[in-house]
């Protein structure tokens, strides 16, 4: 069985296809009501909004898929800004010829991660398109930002540490290997971020900001924080920490992990004094065991990214140009 | 100039795009930050959330143009809850190929529906896919539920009025003549309700229920409420608003008003006691000047919806099968 047009009308075949697969994995006391719009409890807290569409192809790949991934994508974007995620709502736009058993595959992963994710689906929508079986799901994600921290870009200082929460280049290389059928065990390092930061963000450790490192790589979320708080930053090529597959990959293909996209990993940017605690409390976590300090704010007067290269050097680098890896997210 | 997959890298084509389009049209203080996810002030009333997906085409119509079509549909949703919309994300998805000086028009127009609707965009996100320069725009809408009412679909009783906002048919009569290629003066209803429905939440008017008459048309409107309901509701085929070029139009092509999608009214389900008071203010407003009362909820024992034909007869009304308009909205 395929999407067909008809799926797309609002009519009956809508309908069915919303009740046959989406509620069936999706069911919750607000998505039943099939209203207009979901009437959620009010806030004490601040609210913090996001959104993310995910265009990603494959579909499916290791370590992860679509549905996992429009989940984890937004649930980080929350997290990043020190607001726990609650509720999100789901827009999917389907293409004709998509096969049934995979949309099922991926709407079922898409459920299963909410869930762990700790977070509800109150609202969706679903739309077909003409083309060829492909699938985009866009999500929008509300959360209360109950911490004090992160404390905001303007509060970067001198000596501050930049943290990297592990491996960096993981879920482009899958994608890359995937597309190109080159046989390896690489996989995607998609994952919900949530329990390792929500672990931080206790005891007001003095964090100044947190960015996960997406589309654009690690050269590309240091070129912002240095760009909008008119800082220089100074990180050290030996120090970042790429797995050794993920290594002879770049090599092999001339990439460079500074510009690769990660889908679960974060940078911080801490206060000298808390750094070791910062560091020791990722490292617990599973996805954070090679969490290390990668370089530091060290001078507040002018913007610019530099790295010192392992003969020695000095480089400046800049956001990526050009292409990048289509539809890597 | 053109959009190319350059523009989805997450690099600086990515971020030149986002500069001098996107902040262009959109800058305010939330967007301005450039953060992973907006941070927003508490809320002591409930929160409503919402998504659409709108993939019409074509992209511009007469009456309208997706842009303004993905600001009304959301912000429509929010006030049929009776909440006031008051914050939106949008995820804009860019088909390579798309010419410049048409997004740029969208997105203009986008942002002057937006600021109409007194809404502010505050977070947003951007990808590109192969395509033919096609575009697709997701949002998700965040909104205070001040009001009372609506009731909800649980309060609604025997005797209570159908009231539609004005003429059926206009959205979906415009799109077909415009792929048709059919010369005529019928135009989008495509609009903001907002200000229509702020004056009917004042004062506890005893609405019950509001449902703006999208895709799939009042009968599919119609069959959603009184299924889950369990009610049933009996329509007068004559009391049905239609204009008089949208009704030769149908005659010609041989469709039904009551199929057809349109995004710019909504109907209400009202108290006897206060029908003439609601369709007295929605006539007040230029939106509202053709309301009419079309039937009434008949019995609360099963789920049926009727029609009185001009002729005389009575038929049964189900949700819309098949095809309907693809691409509609």
């Amino acid at each position: 069985m395929k999407i067909v047009m008809a799926h797309g009308s609002g009519g009956n075949a809508t309908k069915q296809l919303i009740k046959e697969l989406f509620q069936k994995y999706l069911a919750n006391q607000y998505l039943d009501k099939m209203e207009d719009s979901a009437i959620l409890p009010s806030s004490e807290y601040p609210l913090a909004l996001t959104t993310d569409s995910f265009v990603i192809t494959p579909l499916e790949f290791p370590g992860g898929d679509i549905g996992k991934l429009a989940i984890c994508g937004t649930v980080n974007d929350l997290w990043m800004g020190g607001a726990e995620p609650q509720y999100l709502t789901v827009g999917f736009i389907l293409e004709e010829g998509l096969k049934l058993e995979l949309l099922e595959r991926v709407v079922k992963s898409f459920a299963d991660t909410a869930k762990e994710a700790e977070v509800q689906i109150v609202a969706g929508d679903t739309k077909v398109v003409q083309g060829d079986g492909g699938l985009y799901i866009n999500t929008a994600g509300l959360g209360f930002k109950k911490a004090q921290t992160p404390l905001g870009i303007e509060s970067i200082s001198k000596g501050d540490a930049i943290i990297v929460s592990g491996c960096l280049g993981n879920h482009q290389a899958s994608i890359m290997s995937q597309r190109m059928e080159i046989a390896n065990s690489i996989r995607s390092d998609c994952a919900n971020l949530g329990f390792m930061v929500k672990d931080l963000l206790k005891d007001n450790l003095g964090i100044k900001v947190m960015r996960d490192i997406t589309r654009g790589g690690l050269a590309t979320v240091l070129n912002e924080i240095a760009e909008v708080s008119g800082t220089t930053i100074e990180i050290e090529e030996s120090s970042i920490p790429v797995d050794p597959e993920v290594d002879s990959f770049c090599n092999i293909l001339g990439l460079d992990p500074l510009y690769m996209a990660n889908e679960g990993k974060f940078l911080c940017v801490v206060a000298e004094e808390h750094e070791e605690e910062i560091l020791t409390r990722l490292k617990k976590n599973p996805l954070g065991t090679n969490s290390r300090i990668i370089g530091r704010i060290t001078d507040l007067s002018k913007y610019i990214v530099t790295v010192k290269t392992r003969l020695g050097g000095r480089r400046i680098i800049d956001v990526l140009y050009g292409e990048g890896l289509p539809r890597i997210c």
